[in-house]
């Protein structure tokens, strides 16, 4: 089974929040909520719990990583083992990816989601760590390298770069300066109440927004000059409602999900 | 001679002024100011005519253009023809389209720049009027079709849709929106103290920040729902700053101004 992996840019809703409890198996559901990114875990805990419980969840609760030393301890792996879903709250990313980097549970949720045993969903901060390079700061204006501060994330979704309340906050340019700096990894830009569900190379886009893919491999002039406005030539956007498709390795947009398109061959003939 | 049109995105420096006064011509400039876009026209003339003047420019006044009246009275003609370059301020895009729309000013406006017999500068306001198709509002977030308004311009530079102050104030989405609706436009998104200078099919960059161009003739797909996010797969991207050249028809950059790349070819073989 192909890994999947829900990563929401931020203020989702119940359409969303429910389908991470069907994913994760709704009345058989066991969901681990994991509020490492907030100095306020019990907050974030206690919302998700009870979201997913009164979205039909069969078992949910926390599991509280606060320290390095917590996410190596080792009753941790028998819950991850246990779980059929675990979810990552906003907060700050780095929180995240300096409690978790390389630990026990790190390596565990790395295999059990290749093995496809768990639905890994996230939100927010819980979104920007599941990308190979996360946007850690940097707000303005115009695309300049001073626009934008990466760092390696958690790489549950290898090659890409993820930034989030993307339209909300207006991050378009921040993505474009990351991904002119680092044409390898193809940028999504995720709306609030907005996701992308994985399968294998393809991602589906889920929720009321869009998610914007910014793919500079495509470029034929970049130049980035330590101050000053970068040069990005010949890029591509593509802007992804609901349902729309798109190919990870290729870099192309597919067609919406279940809809049979010009150009598409008929899979009966 | 081709026309030339300096095109701002708004809050130009010294740099970009002086670079409209030597191309009027310098000491030998004839140049007149035109603020119809703004309410108090007095402002903004003492503001162009003192720093007009201070960067070396012959001869500087304005020409008070507030009613249809004003832009068809007789003697307008001789003023224009007098000019060696005439510039628009700032102010609201749709104060100059309706005062000036199908005027004889505006008409002998478009014989004059066609000559290649003035150069037509514009700032903010006065850079959107230029356009074939101006923005005229909408600053939602995310890519829909109520992000934005748009409007016919006096389409000075045919096929291209302009918007300004375009970093600064991350207009980024809504020119995304715009040219997802109106493809045939190509979207120009000019930074502030930033410019594009015109000439015949081609632009080069000029400024502090970068043109934002978008290619929505490039999508392989566009849904644009009555409500909700616009769908736009295959656009292209390409961000441009100073020394960079743009060619309209084409639709493709081109090397840095007096660079010479690989791919080219030397003209002195």
């Amino acid at each position: 089974m192909d890994a999947r992996l829900l990563i929401m840019g931020g203020a989702a809703g119940p359409a969303l929040l429910v389908r991470f409890v069907e994913l994760a198996g709704a009345a058989a559901a066991r969901i681990l909520v994991i509020a490492t990114a907030t100095e306020e875990p019990e907050t974030a805990e206690e919302f998700y719990v009870d979201t997913f419980t009164a979205l039909g969840a069969g078992s949910v609760r926390p599991l509280r990583l606060t320290t390095r030393a917590d996410a190596n301890a080792p009753g941790i792996a028998a819950e991850l083992r246990a779980a059929t879903g675990v979810f990552f709250t906003g907060g700050d990313q780095e929180r995240i990816t300096t409690v978790l980097g390389g630990t026990a549970a790190d390596s565990l949720l790395q295999e059990l989601v290749a093995a496809g045993a768990i639905v890994l969903g996230g939100t927010s901060a819980g979104a920007a760590m599941m990308s190979a390079t996360m946007i850690v700061g940097g707000d303005g204006p115009g695309v300049t390298a001073a626009s934008v501060r990466t760092g390696p994330g958690l790489e549950f979704l290898p090659g890409v770069l993820i930034d989030q309340h993307f339209a909300q906050r207006g991050r378009l340019n921040r993505l474009l300066s990351a991904v002119a700096r680092y044409p390898h990894e193809l940028g999504l830009g995720i709306d609030e109440d907005t996701a992308i569900l994985t399968d294998g190379d393809r991602f589906e886009v889920l929720g009321s927004g869009a998610v914007t893919v910014v793919d500079a491999g495509a470029a034929t002039d970049i130049r980035v000059p330590p101050s000053g406005p970068i040069a990005l030539a010949g890029a591509r956007i593509h802007v992804l409602p609901a349902g729309h498709t798109f190919h990870l390795t290729g870099r192309v947009p597919g067609a919406p999900a279940g809809e049979n398109r010009a150009g598409d061959r008929g899979r009966a003939a």
